[in-house]
């Protein structure tokens, strides 16, 4: 009964790609430890690019800068 | 000094549910372990839908078939 | 399909008052949002005195104070 | 390579205000453990104060009584 | 600049399974998002059976039971 | 009343060196958005080399690399 948490940052994930990176995680679980699927929930977050920082920047700032 | 994260998905939860879910987490933690309410934080977070899986799906398509 | 996240200090919380906290939390958000008891997790975090930290000061000197 | 998670009401913090406390939690970190800021995440949630608690009560209404 | 953050029960995960699961989920990320490695960081948290409860009932007695 | 969670490796933090992120932690948010210390909590969490990776990699493994 694993449960996964994905943080990234908001900057236009489709919902396709949500359902790929459910579909993907809950396999590696499986995968690895042998856990049911059915038991394991995967639930992505996405924050605000100025609410992420790295390396003492915001990724708002980053983004405008190329990287 | 207990901190309690209730996540669910984001589904029409009104303002008094969520009053609800905030006294009975607070009183349980009185009850069980004697914890003062005062410094007893309670966190409901809201997800899309489509940010939560469980069985490989995302919530958004179990809805669709009435799950 | 409810995650619930409870973070205690770890001061000797029996096995039975965990089970309390967990039956508790699940069943409340059975009451509240009608939320099946099934796909809900309770996850319990048991923190060191040493690591959480309320008004500038560790929970170990705060216990010393007698708070 | 830390990460920090700061959590706060959702009440008109600037983005300015989210630079300083990247900025000052990224310094922390570097000065107290040595951690290099290239690695150090920090991420910050604002959450509504409908689905924030303490002492059984809402955010919202501790608010309309002036705390 | 991905955060994933793995919770399981504990219940004698190897170093080896733990080094699949950080490479499966930093490789699923980079596949789906284009996300680069080198700032994605994977999290492993395990959690004492007594500590995580599912359909009201602790791991621990659920492992009990044959399930 | 803000929650701050830290997350670092486990590699032999002293609780003089705790106290300090609590401190500097607490005095952010007071500095930045005069949150009221007496209900900021700060949690730090101590997580095992083999259960942390970044860049594919454990830092067990990076660790020995001299990284």
């Amino acid at each position: 009964m694993p449960y996964v948490n994905i943080r990234i940052t908001k900057e236009g994930t489709t919902k396709e790609q949500k359902a790929q990176l459910i579909a993907g995680a809950t396999q590696l679980l499986k995968d690895v430890l042998g856990k049911n699927p059915k038991t394991t929930f995967v639930i992505i977050d996405e924050v605000e690019t100025d609410n992420w920082g790295i390396g003492f920047d915001q990724v708002t700032e980053l983004r405008k800068q190329g990287n």
